[in-house]
């Protein structure tokens, strides 16, 4: 660990956009957001989140050269190239896309190796790793020792945390969970190919293809009585919990903290499904595991990549003046 | 941690038997094995444990009081009393048992209250935890950070590492994932109550179960060609392929290793299956992902217990001299 810093950056990078913020001991000072570049050299998307760091030091009057840690919340999967972590993921890298419409042929995006050239503290998290971190700083988990954040959203996503570790695993890409087996008789088809997996069952992509129709919609409408709507969305939430279950049973969770768009709409009605799957099986590792909501919203990738290179002194006076509660996602 | 010791104790409680054993930085004392008590109050299998402990430091030439650190490899799973460890296992405890044929009423049994009152430190695992700390230690798997121990026999069992940290979770019940859901269809029924679950699917208890033929039968016909045993022997490999692909895509895990009577007779003609199945998937993860063979048989479980609470500075010397080859089992 390097000395005290006075400044810390962070980046969220996603399929669409990329955000990168600058924050010090008090406060966020600067955030910007552009769309993910996806063109020119391999290097084009980290040289990106430089610049926008650049920028949003020079928007808080600091020097690049004040930042000497960076968080990075990612979309994965990560792959490792010489020891360090680059971009695998099928949304951004066109030699990793099923569809033809990726302008480039990147395999791998050398991001923590751009990033070192520049910053001697760099951490890159899966974006659910990270929305964890951020649980676990300032949100509905803090502190936990034994928790699993997951979104339920366009995909499905888990960071997962043992005996207050979180868990990182071989090259980053712990918490894959979504693509787990649940089913050997549905055919149900995941982006990654799987039949019967988590995320083939119930991610709102998924639903949406199979069923032909904007799974906001489908959701909407089973919370309004659509009798088949509502079978679909009964039928999912199932397949979450015990999507739940396994990971409850395999890692002697004690709290699950749900996040992502499905569950921050609907949450409310589907939450008692979902406990039930949990509940209902093995009564000695499920009986108190609870089910509970992301605090953060919207800004749990912003806050859960500065969280990952946070000073731990940092932390308390932030829970007290939750300086993040300013900016505008 | 206390002062570097002079001897370590371990216990391995299973449902037949009690093993105690103690060692000096050297090598193992001495070691005694009983039939695990099942009758009278709800400390006499603690009770019996510790009456061992003296009685390998009597064989040793040493009082108990000696030992001030014991290792526990025991069956699970565990419950909370008062902050402590307890064995709530179904095979044990007559109040968790599916059936009547245990002469007691036990509900949680209260290992860890009654070991500490003799001993300062006491660590309790799970028995594949402790088979996992003993092929990190000293087996096949030494000093990777990304591990999975699984036991493949009467029932199924994981012991889980990522980062370097052996999981333990919330009561100790890390690794249950023999108990993971994986089909929706079969009506393969576990000793827990789960239909389709890992070890319904393929325990050695529950395919004898199914096929009403004990299970090492079983394996040996389908080895031999017999095609219905080696259909369901295929069929039972898929499916032990299929769990370990959703613990690697939970964890992102680098290697597992595999124990337990079943893959240690047949494990030779099975893994290309199991490697397949992992293979076929999310290759992003799995592409690495290797399986191999423990390397400590049947004492695993002694070996275990006394890793889990041996100075580091004893296992450089005992890699050297692998003196636990000397015990008798």
């Amino acid at each position: 660990m390097n000395t005290q810093p006075n400044y810390i950056g962070g980046l969220d990078i996603g399929g669409t956009k990329v955000t990168a913020i600058v924050a010090d001991g008090d406060r966020p000072l600067a955030r910007i957001t552009a769309p993910t570049c996806k063109t020119g050299e391999i290097r084009a998307l980290p040289e990106q989140t430089l610049a926008m760091l650049r920028t949003v030091c020079e928007q808080a009057g600091l020097d690049l050269s004040a930042l000497d840690r960076v968080g990075v919340s990612s979309a994965g999967p990560f792959a490792c190239i010489d020891g360090k972590l680059g971009l695998a993921t099928p949304n951004i890298c066109g030699a990793r896309s099923r569809s033809d419409d990726l302008p480039n042929d990147w395999d791998i995006i050398p991001l923590e190796a751009v990033l070192r050239e520049q910053f001697p503290h760099v951490v890159i998290e899966n974006d659910c790793v990270a929305a964890l971190s951020a649980e676990r700083s300032f949100g509905a988990v803090q502190d936990e020792p034994d928790c699993v954040y997951v979104t339920w959203s366009t995909g499905v996503g888990f960071g997962l945390c043992v005996d207050g570790h979180i868990l990182h695993g071989k090259n980053g890409n712990a918490g894959h969970a979504g693509h787990m087996l649940l089913s050997d008789h549905s055919d149900a088809v995941c982006g990654c190919g799987n039949r019967g997996d988590l995320e083939g069952l119930i991610s709102g992509r998924n639903i949406g293809k199979r069923l032909q129709r904007p799974a906001p919609e489908i959701f909407l409408a089973a919370r309004n009585g659509d009798p088949a709507a509502h079978a679909e969305a009964l039928e999912a939430a199932r397949w979450f919990g015990r999507g739940l279950y396994n990971v409850a049973v395999t890692l002697d969770t004690s709290v699950f903290v749900l996040g992502g768009s499905v569950w921050q709409h609907h949450g409310d009605w589907l939450a008692p499904i979902v406990q039930r799957e949990i509940e209902s099986r093995l009564p000695a590792l499920t009986q108190d595991v609870s089910v509970i909501s992301a605090a953060l919203g919207s800004l749990v990738a912003d806050i859960g990549a500065l969280s990952l290179v946070m000073p731990p002194e940092w932390v308390a006076p932030w829970r007290n003046t939750r300086p993040w509660e300013s900016l505008k996602v």
